[in-house]
């Protein structure tokens, strides 16, 4: 069923990206812009298909921003880099692209693609690799699932194109991916990865671009009326909220190309109940008075408690009056097979994911 | 005319490699027993072929080793990444290639070639884009020409290839190649440039293959003849000795993928009477007691004093009794053009270039 995203659409989806994105995935605010401003020079809305209305034998791939957050706010981008990356690939392949994938939903990388479309005139479908955001490229379905992510395509803001035609393993284009990104400013456009319909509709999470579309329209409706949509939020992702709180430490650095950090919250009117989430683009890991509470690949979500406006690992600050939100990861990453990739050990954290009750989309 | 080159022929086109490198290109006894050894394993010979005998719509590239010789001498190849890259190029522009170029015939890169042609069952063209060897990309008469450096091809030792599909100056492709070269280790395979016949004619310096083997020859006559041959080889180059005398300092480090430093030598006899050369792989500029005495584009060759045993910058050491020679540059490396990027000056030196009398190759 094809379907359409318009400029009414756009803050909603941006917001709800922001919420899946659990802090990484790039700046939203900066994504929804850059989509409103291309629906509108355009004219034209952005098709959405789901993931049952691609042909088995037809071409397509994801896109998705590659650096940290905290480059990527203040990096812009030159704005045909993820259209140059694709055509690169349909060059490399000598076969065109029959619809754009969401790499990630978190952040402005579900935006992106939006973008990309309008420029190919392709649809977008409605699903990505991970159900929420993370910060290296072996961690999507895709690659956990089997699928080579070469040939793979990353372009800079001149226009410079580097196509990976083989890599011996998902880390390997994470780690000849990252360096170069880093070299190209600490943000760049990847496509990636390339795959025939049949191959998405083994791997991908569908439905993921209308939850954030749902979320995103949760937190306006809710804006309209003066109320709060904490719970509400936290319900509708199948999740709960774990803390009401004050920023009151960040650290954090860009590092090896990520956004690296911690941060302390105290809670309101008890200082001493505090609340620790480290994180690498994306928040990995909770801890409440030095109890675990929620792990990748669960989502911990930070939310303004005022507006439920997502705030990115990029945008954190003391004094900030938040909501932190968790939600259970969708089914598909918390096999034994995802959870090797996605799960605390895999990001250098000795504790056991414990999952929580549910899935997102259930 | 096509030529053979066989097993015999081998240990002298190293050793004129070897002195032409200026230090740099690899080390070329590493590169004279791989070379032996695919000849043996194939049986056959290498087809060489002058510049004019290729069509010119003919696709050719060139390939060498990208990284700094100290890492190269230790980190030795997996056999196949040339010719990996090089398929890989005719992946990506749906086309065979009908000869190999070889990039710069200074050090182990003009034997590589060689041992790729063997591999792919194709010809070598009697020339090359340096007349020596220069440690960054854009140092070339391609470049300078004006040819671009893209689509170019990097390949690491576990099979893993990367294609520069568009690049927007050489420099550029410089910058790239060398960051993904360090986090491949060091040391990668390059293949580049890649053009047709007629671009190749305009642009490369012909007969310095057959230049390494007259040069080595020369030295293995004089070895069997037991007589020095220092002169008679600055003799074949045109060039003139600048000093012997006995290292007796050497400074080197790899740093930012190349290897960097100085050396200094003093006189047989007269301590007091120095030479101090610098280098970045390969050997840019000398000074006796001060006094400049020549750069880069001219060629500084250092030789062992013993045999005319050409010394890599990777096998510098205090000690070792030497001759170093200056040879003029082909006149290609001495436009204008050329020597705004390997004059001494691209390099960093606030010196003039003093060309010394002559051509290589007159």
């Amino acid at each position: 069923m094809e379907r359409e995203i318009t400029l009414a659409d756009v803050e909603a989806i941006a917001i709800g990206a922001g919420i899946l994105g659990t802090g990484g995935g790039g700046n939203t605010y900066l994504g929804r812009v850059l989509l409103e401003k291309e629906m509108r020079e355009r004219g034209k809305p952005c098709r959405i298909i789901d993931v049952d209305d691609v042909a088995d034998d037809a071409h397509v791939c994801a896109i998705g921003g590659m650096g940290a957050p905290t480059v990527g706010v203040e990096k812009l981008p030159q704005g045909d880099e993820y259209m140059i990356a694709m055509r690169a690939l349909e060059e490399h392949i000598h076969a065109p692209l029959s619809a754009i994938l969401i790499g990630e939903i978190g952040g402005s990388n579900a935006l992106r693609p939006l973008i990309c479309a309008l420029q190919m005139d392709l649809p977008v479908v409605d699903g990505d690799g991970m159900g929420r955001a993370f910060p290296e490229l072996q961690m999507d379905t895709f690659a956990i699932g089997g699928l080579s992510l070469s040939p793979m395509a990353l372009a800079d803001c001149h226009g410079n194109v580097v196509i990976f035609h083989h890599v011996d393993s998902p880390r390997r284009a994470e780690q000849y991916g990252r360096i170069l990104t880093i070299e190209m400013g600490g943000s760049a456009a990847l496509a990636m990865p390339l795959m025939n319909g049949a191959q998405m509709k083994a791997n991908i999470i569908g439905g993921t671009l209308t939850l954030t579309q749902r979320l995103g329209e949760l937190v306006l409706d809710a804006r309209r009326r003066s109320v709060e949509s904490i719970d509400a939020v936290a319900e509708m992702g199948n999740g709960r909220v774990l803390f009401r709180g004050k920023i009151t430490d960040v650290e954090r650095r860009t590092v090896q190309g990520f956004a690296r950090g911690r941060i302390k919250l105290a809670a309101f009117g008890d200082p001493n109940d505090t609340l620790e989430i480290v994180f690498q683009n994306e928040n990995l890991v909770a801890w409440r008075n030095g109890e675990l509470v929620c792990t990748v690949p669960d989502l911990i979500c930070i939310l303004n408690l005022e507006d439920s406006e997502p705030i990115g690992t990029e945008m954190l600050r003391y004094g900030l009056r938040v909501a932190v939100i968790a939600m259970p990861a969708p089914k598909e990453l918390k096999t034994p097979q995802a959870l090797a990739v996605v799960g605390p050990a895999a990001f250098g954290y000795d504790v056991e994911f414990q999952p929580m009750d549910g899935d997102l989309l259930m």
